[in-house]
């Protein structure tokens, strides 16, 4: 018999998740039967849209449900085997959850190669990150060389991805982050043309010095304020590709939308979401692409990997809405 | 020498404009040079987006200058003629502006067929109203039979060509429009399958009740709370098109955007913004469609005709933002 400790939603949270919204439980896990896997969880992704599963509203997958194992991304170590695709030793990723160990029937876990990058690694550049990057960019944004893209959470887990992949295929590439470091980071690390920091910069008037000629395609991760700043400083035919708007994941009702979004018609322009799901049957694509940057120094892959026990699951979320984490945020186990 | 009267703007109104924003004057128009014509303005289309024309911002077209002839767009026939493409008689259509008379160097002027159409008709159907909402359903939205379309502002110039062209197309399409006799035309008149009176009804329950699967085009004439009722009830893939904002040409500073623009990733949509000058080259090829639907009696043009001088420009404009008109208002002289 396997125990382990989990993380459970306790209650929604309205605004900032706090102690209240978890319970640590622990529990014992049944033999495995035939066709299923023992996992042993080594890393938990965290993610921004997590905050948004904890709401009980229609949205692109169903709200984690109270009294349930948290939701998440892991990278693990199958310590045990009755399924003839998975053996002892093998490291996989799968949506295991806030958990120490875990039992699959292994629909959806996917193997992973040790050998191309760390654990941390595949759940942020070769992860859901780096997906949505390289879809949002390519096949949403439609990114042709030589245009200018401005990147919102620059310094986030897929702003630094996606700011990378533009200047691999020859884009002029903007970042927008809270505070000087995230903007050194930006500029000095990933190689991004400029960075304006958001804190303590008007975002709006330095768009327009750094791309006079005007936005090709906005990145967006964070919606708010620094959207309508993108949405005025458009270039006729620009695509704004809506990923996330983190700034406003935290609040009960529905903030304002963006007060420029007639920019569109001005500039001829669309705004498009999209959830990288859809794009499931092509992450090997855009993995083998990414591998390519990642081994020939092109892209940097960078994680914030926080040390510790599932029970500093909370915590370490909220590190993503307070702008604490520089590239993918990540508890090891 | 021919004497014409003329209104010009006299000063750049905040909000609606009145009586202070208009000058009547007379002006004694010069003998025609080789290459010219005098035309008399027999028809003056009122549209929306004269009211965005009279800031002083940057937008598709530049604005008027206080104390320009106020720019629109006339059916006129030429009373004189010294250009070889241009015969006395001749019916046209162009930006002669709002005036009695006004001489032309014929660019960007066109002969319209008088036996195709009335004067009022080739200013709404087969004018830029029906040009926006043949370019708008058709290339913008990429309307596909079977579609469930919603349109606003749908008893206006643009809408109610927009919903028969859908219907034409073999769409499900529910019109927004205010008051009980608009929507009445909506459903009795044009063909609408459905319409929802925006005074009276809970607009995003009622799209909720009557497209039960989703809206496939939104077509936006308004912006405002009703483009985000349309927002809450996407389907998958759904493409907004925004062709206007009436319910905001007369703010003073912008309105709070779609706060349900999150609705676009949830749903995997897009709004795209369009200006119909854009498909200029391809106008032709509108005029014949629509002018086939006209004929075959698939699409009824409707005028709400306003007899007068040009001294009523002000007030006929007014009727726009009031919501006064069924279908494309237009002055005759």
């Amino acid at each position: 018999m396997t125990k382990t400790q989990q993380v459970r939603l306790a209650r929604r949270p309205s605004g900032l998740p706090d102690a209240d919204t978890w319970d640590l439980t622990t529990e014992e896990l049944p033999e495995l039967a035939a066709g299923e896997i023992l996992v042993k969880v080594d890393f938990i992704s965290l993610d921004p849209a997590m905050r948004g599963w904890l709401n009980d509203v229609r949205s692109y997958v169903p709200p984690v449900g109270v009294g349930e194992v948290m939701r998440s991304l892991d990278i693990a170590t199958v310590v045990e085997s009755r399924h003839s695709d998975f053996a002892v030793g093998d490291i996989v990723s799968g949506t295991f959850g806030v958990t120490e160990f875990a039992i699959s029937d292994g629909k959806n876990v996917g193997k992973v190669d040790p050998s191309v990058a760390s654990g941390p690694t595949w759940l942020g550049a070769l992860g859901m990150p780096g997906m949505t990057a390289y879809f949002g960019l390519l096949e949403v944004g439609k990114l042709r060389a030589g245009e200018t893209v401005v990147v919102s959470a620059a310094a986030g887990a897929v702003g630094s991805v996606a700011g990378q992949i533009a200047k691999a295929h020859g884009a002029t590439v903007i970042g927008i982050a809270g505070g000087a470091e995230k903007c050194r980071w930006l500029t000095e690390e990933f190689g991004f043309d400029a960075a304006v920091d958001y804190r303590n910069e008007d975002v709006l008037r330095r768009l327009r010095e750094l791309a006079p000629q005007g936005i090709d395609i906005y990145f967006d991760n964070v919606g708010g304020d620094i959207l309508d700043a993108a949405l005025a400083n458009l270039r006729f035919g620009a695509r704004v590709v809506l990923c996330g708007a983190i700034s406003a994941y935290n609040d009960d009702k529905l903030p304002p939308g963006p007060s420029r979004y007639m920019s569109l018609l001005v500039f001829r322009a669309s705004m498009t979401g999209f959830v990288v799901m859809d794009y499931a049957d092509r992450y090997g694509e855009a993995v083998a692409h990414i591998s390519r940057l990642l081994a020939d120094g092109t892209l940097k892959g960078r994680e914030h990997v926080v040390e510790g026990g599932v029970g500093q699951f909370g915590e370490t979320l909220n590190m993503l809405f307070t702008g604490a984490n520089i590239g993918k945020l990540v508890l090891a186990l």
